[in-house]
């Protein structure tokens, strides 16, 4: 089965999404994350878009989910690696990664990630 | 076009593939991997399997040739990752991967890493 692989660094965890997202690999991606979270004792997730040439509300909502849901479970998220056109259409279609944190890259996303878990 | 995201960590380069390889993904991913190490400057590069069900010896050698190219530019590769099953279809067909170091994950690759390039 398809599923997006979920990279252990110290006390973050690393996804990089590099496939089309669809509601399963979506919900599989999540229940993967959540339980690994638990299992890890995992403090920071980190999230690569770096590849996405597009956002569009269905991802949006998505990261939003797994990130209020890391969240519940005591782990900070960050998006990071966002292209600049994924950023002017976000901004331009009025979505808002409602409780996502931004960073440009993984190294800044670990530093930031970093601070807050201190 | 499609590509596989190559992340920066400090002095490493992570390539996570998780999806099927062919001929041009391979190349750009070689063309890619080559640039980033001459540009950051990396040490390493580590590329994560976990997510492959299955390595042929068209990934086998895609990897190998990976690792040599990436040496020649003084970075050490190291594969990471890999489940049982690949393992186990790795010996029984007889295929080595020529060059390539392996580790459990990222965290055992990142810890080789950091003693080797020292």
């Amino acid at each position: 089965m398809e599923r997006i692989p979920i990279l252990k660094m110290g006390p973050l965890l690393l996804v990089t999404i590099q496939v089309d997202m669809h509601d399963r690999l979506a919900m599989t991606l999540q229940d993967d994350l959540t339980e690994r979270i638990v299992k890890d004792r995992a403090r920071g997730v980190l999230i690569d878009i770096s590849t996405l040439d597009i956002v569009d509300s269905f991802i949006g909502r998505m990261i939003s989910n797994t990130a209020a849901m890391a969240r519940v479970l005591d782990a900070h998220t960050v998006l990071v690696g966002m292209q600049p056109a994924v950023a002017i259409t976000l901004v331009e279609l009025g979505l808002t990664l409602h409780g996502v944190q931004t960073a440009l890259n993984v190294e800044k996303g670990v530093q930031l990630l970093q601070r807050q878990i201190e």
